[in-house]
């Protein structure tokens, strides 16, 4: 595919500063551009790399104000990132997407499976499963008994959907992910063994809800883990038994949340975050990396660091004591030694 | 299916205190109780929900003395927490369990299956392997070569165990797990590149473990990964090459333990330890989550947290004073000032 | 198979001590040695198991001196840990390779299949994928559309590979691994709800790269997420989207690096560390478990440790006042007491 610079300009709403008949076939990073490519710049901290870029043509905000002349042709539009955004997802549309049940699937015949449905090789579909409109399963994925699938929700390979659990509509889960495994709960026996409680319970996943690559999401012992509309979860995070997330709440990589705490809407929280059980976090929370959260966070809002969590000033201010605190002792055996000296 | 009190505090040798005759479909948490429900009461902190509790029944210990008047049937239990799983027990139970081998699972001839074994779709089955009595193996897990499977064992989907590993009766591996990837051992070379150590041990899980979503644990060197009868590991953990994990510890996820580390029996860990390689932790050993251990702990028992890891009283007056860093820098430097003041 | 401590030490061109034609049939760790296995002695640590050892052969180096007479045969060589693992190496193979396309595979027409290629049960092979000679993919893999695959690479059962990914020759990659999923990457909206920026990149393995189980590295936003030749990647990793991994970069398990950050070569990091996005490491920097970095590290080599980082010296320095903050405490209050004194 190949597309002219007014074409773009035209299908954006922007402007076209320079060749309008230059044309583009694919796209690259401001930095790495090369001829025939489209690129965008939207940070100004890349700003210099538009003087210097080999693309044909860039994206830029309408108030950029050149310093020098470039080379390649721009287009000028309110939000040069949403732009080409925009004009990724028409790339990921044209590869055009998959349809139908391949031969090598398995579907129970109590399953249903909507139109428009893509369901890969190696694909179980279980009991009384529901898989909603215009979804599609890739290859070695499970769904369980029971288990229920929204509409265009996309489920890459080999993700594991327990019985009984739920995926809303427009959903992402990516490879390897897993929902509805069992929460981790052992009763302790005189013995010093354990015995398994039964996790009867099962994992919610409202609407819109993407999920990262070998995430785990355990099902709640009654009830359900649930994970709330609009909230992204990054790859390899773990979610116990009884979490609730609340919606548009974005969680990074390797973040763990233990049992029955419940975080708010519209947190971030940054990878290798840990959160204990039994607590909740409001809302707009927001955890930088590797922090422990061991209390209720009860302030809308609040940035958190270090583990255990303090606030991020407070935090920096102690640390960096904390990395003089050689001088601080020096400093301190100096005043004893004055003292000394006073005394005598 | 439903249940009168009656019926139910006859199953468990408890006592009504209400309606014996009011019947149940479901479970909820007494928070969540609804009529039709069964709860239970165990922990004093969830007494006043008894009071309020849309449950129709609930479990209580026989020692509860009530406040107040109550709305739900009561079923007095020595204990109620006990009784409760026992019933969830039974319900999951009622689910039916799977049996039979698919169709469209790949077994080699030179495999055996045990009686009543669930082999599901896209399962494979290696050469020579033995998969034990009443086992059920979840659709597209994979078992290598030579590997061994006991009895009344559950391998939910996705689980991979690699040729020559042993999994012992009655474990549970839920979806994703790993058991018997290569141990991470490479030999550096003079040119800075790594040669691989080939990895020709195996992993032995024994009889009673349970293995969380995505864990990975690495075949020995040479020799045997062990995780020791009744161990139980939550997600997403590490075990490298040649650990030996003792009866009934229990690990909580995300956690990660270094090559040819031993732990003791009956330890606790939290979530996102890290314990590094080739030392050994004593019996009963309690670690916080997040603590890192870079040194072997030889006291039975012991409580610690922090990374490096401290006494959980250490770190925590340790860390009470790095929370009131920048007062005590303040504090100094007034002394100073007095001290200058003084000897002018 | 049985072999003559003649015929290996032939092998490997070194000597034999003691009886010629004894002979071993397995191999076993010197702590754990029994009669028949062979063993090795490389590390001084474990010199006095030499006196021990139930092993039939020991390898040991040309420049051990015994302080005692040993029951076992030696063979000297000039380094006897590389010796046993080239004999280990001679072990796996005897194994016997998989080769053949398994009749339960699926493989579209459109894909090239390399020869000698094992292509195992329920493999699924997509449009225009090229996998390269000797080559083999075990049960339950999937390899996504126009993805490409070298020769001699293994890679393991239940691997994930999306779509236009990129495997070089002779890497090894573990089962559960994903190669390719989205990189995390959302724009926020006026009403708090996110928007996926479509990551149509792709993820680029060079040749002679290990990942581990279960670890996830990210496709490119745009461009490539690469792994550089010789690196190796040990379990649950996680790799963001326009992450650059430098040559023969070793890291241990459970470590996450966020997007767009570029390690250099020859870097070590062990387990559990985090390093944030759009930063670069340089080359042969080491990081201490549990490290969390937060900012470039711009001296080649440097050793790194702790939560943010600091140097290794630096950190412990201020780790072992941190411990003692307590009597530090009492100090000042003990100075402030005979200040007051002085003063009144």
């Amino acid at each position: 595919m190949e597309f002219s610079a007014q074409a773009i300009a035209t299908f954006l709403g922007g402007q076209v500063e320079g060749n309008p008949d230059i044309k583009v076939n694919t796209v690259a990073k401001i930095e790495e551009g090369k001829p025939g490519a489209l690129s965008f710049l939207s940070n100004p901290k890349y700003e210099k790399y538009i003087y210097e870029t080999q693309s044909s043509v860039v994206l830029v905000n309408n108030d950029l104000v050149l310093e020098q002349e470039v080379s390649c042709t721009l287009i000028r539009v309110p939000n040069a990132y949403e732009s080409f955004a925009k004009l990724l997802e028409l790339v990921n549309q044209a590869k055009g997407a998959k349809t139908g049940v391949h031969k090598q699937a398995a579907i129970e015949p109590s399953a249903t499976i909507g139109q428009d449905a893509y369901i890969g090789a190696f694909v179980y579909i279980g009991e009384n499963v529901t898989i909603g409109k215009n979804t599609k399963i890739y290859p070695n994925s499970y769904i369980g008994d029971n288990a229920k699938v929204g509409d265009n929700t996309i489920i890459y390979a080999g993700v594991k959907v327990y019985d009984e659990c739920v995926v809303g509509s427009s959903c992402v889960l990516h490879a390897g992910a897993v929902i509805g495994s069992d929460g981790f709960g052992f009763a302790p026996q005189p013995d010093g063994s354990y015995h398994k409680i039964p996790q009867i319970g099962n994992v919610v996943l409202e609407d819109n809800v993407e999920i990262g690559a070998n995430t785990t999401i355990d099902r709640a012992t009654m009830g359900s883990t649930i994970i709330r509309k609009g909230a992204k979860l990054d790859n390899l995070i773990q979610i116990a038994h009884n979490v609730d997330i609340g919606e548009n709440t974005v969680i990074a990589a390797q973040t763990g949340i233990a049992g029955s705490t419940k975080i708010g809407k519209n947190c971030m929280f940054g990878g290798q975050v840990g959160i204990i059980g039994h607590i909740s976090i409001a809302e707009g929370v927001k955890l930088s990396a590797q922090t422990g959260i061991s209390n209720s966070v009860k302030k809308p809002g609040e940035v958190l660091i270090g583990s255990p969590a303090m606030s991020a000033g407070q935090f920096h201010r102690s640390f960096v004591l904390f990395r003089n605190f050689p001088e601080i002792r020096k400093e301190i055996d100096s005043i004893r030694r004055r003292l000394d000296a006073i005394s005598e």
